[in-house]
């Protein structure tokens, strides 16, 4: 079938289509419908509710920022919590530093980590590592009610639609403050500065109001919105733009590097000026 | 009429959609088809042979890219020549700089230069500036038969289809060199490294085999494909990451500021690997 186009609407007046080979999946889980298609450009990719959340092809770009700029910025990261990124994409990243004693990661929705499996087992591998603890379960509580003490939380929901709302909120950013431990961080994807400024700026804000350090940096995206992709970073005391001293960068990643680490944190003015 | 869409396809897997609140105008000019709509995302929008060229709302991005990276990274730029830019975009931040006396700009369509007069007048206010001098005449000619010299020549054309192709070649390239004074430099709009890599690695090639120093930098431009955009500069011997000792930066751009100059070199991995 050559007329098939997936169909995204970002906003009222902007979508993207991309070509689609085949609809590998589709199903509806408890919280969302999921389905895995394989699109001409970018490989087979996880769509939920409508909306793509990862592909084969451009996920490390998301999935090594969110990841590296965060366990570089900190000297010895050791237990990491991972909320969402049920893909394992993020969790695979994490992993790569040997640092790393244990990674919990909490996914509400079962039927995302089954299906990556199945589909995504370049992300899914990470559920092979014997550090990995997978939670099903709704973050949101699993922070509230953890008696554990963490490094570093990363935050790799969907967009605050449902669910996913109260992942945004600075209730929450109180609550993970409280489990990490004295020099910890929080980092957390922040949507589209150009096509979400409110949601950009809120968390921006949000974090603001708990943590003293807190950073953004970008990177593009081909398969989100056009233009910049943000991820934000609170911090109790470290720079996240800093790479920690004496840390050494891991080589052969495809997105990021050392240099890389410190320019995504250097602003576009239209953007600088968002966060006055 | 809600339901007017602007299909853009990028290539044979991906395409995007803009809201359309008007078409504006659309003639046959002798060289493309010329049409201004006005988007609800970005307001007036230039479309030449069906591709997006400026916008209004976000055309600050590429045009202060690729004037000001060159115009800082030159101590005192006089002499400038644009290729194309019929829109008047570049030449105004260029006429943002106090050391410049001479801008021709060399474009082959009349048309567009009336037509940006009339519906795009915040970029095509350069033309009211005394230092500004319009050939309309090809670009490749006039860089072949000129004997002025410059500081800078500026290539802000279109994608490489039809008559633009000579644009990209080293042919064209070693008559620009020609043209330059010594420490002259030449900045081009070299395309998307993801979704148009042949042309972006053969910018880079061609460009090498006439300068001895050529740089990349990346800025993601929203209605322009999806991810990063890239500009290449070639020079006889300055560095264009560096901005020249002793520069007064401009105050008030919207994307630029001498951060991002240093930053917007530093390449993602996959995009450096591409220049080995």
């Amino acid at each position: 079938m050559d007329q098939l186009w997936f169909y995204e609407k970002h906003t009222r007046g902007y979508g993207v289509h991309w070509k689609v080979k085949k609809v590998l999946h589709t199903e509806k889980t408890r919280f969302q419908e999921l389905s895995v298609i394989d699109t001409v450009e970018w490989g087979k990719t996880l769509v939920l509710d409508g909306n793509i959340q990862v592909t084969e092809r451009d996920e490390f770009i998301y999935h090594e920022m969110i990841a590296h700029i965060a366990m570089n910025s900190h000297p010895h990261p050791q237990k990491i919590l991972i909320i969402g990124g049920g893909d394992g994409g993020t969790a695979r990243e994490v992993l790569k530093h040997d640092s790393v004693q244990v990674v919990d990661l909490v996914e509400i929705d079962e039927r995302v980590v089954e299906n990556s499996k199945i589909y995504l087992p370049t992300m899914a591998c990470a559920f092979n590592d014997s550090r990995l603890k997978l939670h099903i379960e709704d973050g949101i509580k699993f922070v509230q009610d953890t008696s554990q003490s963490y490094d570093l939380v990363i935050v790799d929901s969907s967009d605050p639609i449902g669910p996913a709302v109260e992942l945004y909120s600075s209730r929450f950013y109180q609550d993970v403050y409280q489990c990490l431990r004295q020099d910890g961080m929080i980092a957390v994807q922040s949507e589209s500065p150009v096509f979400y400024q409110d949601i950009f700026v809120k968390v921006f804000q949000n974090l603001s109001s708990v943590f003293p350090v807190v950073k953004v940096c970008l990177a593009p995206i081909m398969t989100y919105t056009a233009g910049p992709w943000s991820f934000t970073l609170g911090s109790k005391k470290r720079d996240p733009a800093r790479i920690a001293d004496d840390k050494k960068v891991i080589d052969g990643l495809k997105y990021y590097n050392g240099d890389l680490h410190r320019s995504a944190f250097i602003l576009p003015q239209f953007i600088k000026d968002m966060l006055r």
